[in-house]
């Protein structure tokens, strides 16, 4: 696992591994603990905190039965890999991710967003973070070639993944099906979609399904989609970042949903 | 120097140095010199590259006085410090910025970016990408805590800047003052915008200004703005990954100029 721990994309590390997983600073851990999501194993508080801060994230992490450790500022940094962990640092269970099937059966939100195999932790995580941020209602996710919700993600996400409702299929094709069934619009991002996304008319409930950054969205997948849509550009770079992309494509429908039928 | 270099924000490197920027990878070696914009101090080949292949480039290189060097593959590894260089390495001389001036004087595209202070390198070479798939005409860049254009920076533009007009300005303020004498209308784009982005209506030639990741736009280039826009976000994170906010809105502004006068 060391190998996997080790291996960069674009220069930032990647964090494939739970066990090693940590979260720190004051207001990640703290937005953490207070959204009662994602458990914490153990919590490690230092000792120059101020005493009445220690305090009331003790009684907090006592109601949640997380172990604390207070101890010296160096044994935080050395255990997060992180200078600037403010006092705060939380070795983190693995992300509970939820099952699909219950988003499948409730009520549709106007806007849900399914990521076929995102590997960058960056990209992810500011994927999220976007997805919360503009209110998109189920973020679905699959199992092949997906990162997991690592301490980068986490940062990344700036602490969507606290409040997002992010769930696992087990086969984003059934998932697919499910949703259409459902009559939930299926649109395809990519760069080589049929229509521009602004010009293109979105009907909800919508998923926008959106592929990895080398090789797009699967072919058994992008087949079960209603449509597919493009960012118009006309430069000589043929292609966004991802996260921007994801980005734009979500912004573009909720500015639609907002705007009402037109 | 050293420890500008070594200065890391979100777990990625920042370049700061110009000596020691490395160009590397097929792809990004050979539109760099096909662009032939930004100059190579000197290039390094593999000795395992098929012959044609170093013999075409050597002989662009000619016409262009860059000196061509044959080493081994591991050579390049060392000197580029990255193994995924393909056989293609270049050190580069610094990015040369136009003067913003050159781009007052003339006609005024109809949209311009101003970015103040954008420290991170990911972000500024995302921003860059977005402006020139989007077909942004002009970007000016201050000197007051701008990131450099970095090898980190060329690699995260996907070659954005060999093809976009990118220019500093000596004085962000008075290069906005002489937009406006121009009759450009100045859009700041920030959190706490006074418009919603997709309501606000760009009149053209307009140029949006961005500000820094953690302090946003210096109160006295606020001020010169003609008006403020902000993405409008509904969760419980209040902010986008600057990137991915910097795309929304000039996506937003290409798609009205596309949309022609409502």
């Amino acid at each position: 696992m060391a190998a996997k721990i080790r291996r960069r994309q674009h220069g930032r590390p990647l964090m494939g591994n739970h066990q090693r997983c940590w979260i720190w600073g004051r207001h990640a851990v703290v937005e953490m603990i207070r959204a009662a999501r994602w458990p914490a194993h153990e919590v490690l508080l230092a000792d120059d905190l101020p005493a009445d801060e220690r305090e009331e994230l003790s009684l907090l992490l006592a109601t949640q039965s997380v172990p604390v450790r207070i101890e010296p500022s160096a044994v935080l940094a050395r255990q997060c890999g992180a200078a600037g962990h403010q006092g705060f640092a939380a070795k983190m269970e693995p992300f509970p991710l939820e099952d699909a099937e219950t988003g499948l059966a409730g009520d549709q939100p106007p806007i849900s967003l399914i990521l076929d195999s995102i590997q960058d932790a960056f990209n992810y995580g500011a994927i999220l973070r976007s997805a919360e941020a503009l209110g998109i209602g189920a973020v679905y996710v699959g199992r092949q070639g997906q990162a997991e919700v690592s301490s980068q993600v986490a940062r990344s996400s700036a602490g969507a993944v606290n409040h997002l409702r992010l769930m696992e299929s087990q086969d984003l094709k059934a998932t697919l099906k499910t949703l259409r069934s459902r009559g939930v619009q299926l649109v395809a991002a990519s760069e080589r979609g049929a229509q521009s996304c602004g010009v293109f008319r979105f009907s909800f409930p919508t998923a926008i399904v959106i592929g990895s950054e080398g090789s797009g969205i699967r072919r058994e997948l992008l087949q079960l989609c209603d449509c597919s849509v493009a960012i118009p550009l006309t430069g000589q770079v043929s292609s966004l970042n991802a996260a921007v992309a994801a980005g734009i494509v979500l912004y573009e429908a909720a500015r639609q949903k907002k705007a009402g039928p037109s």
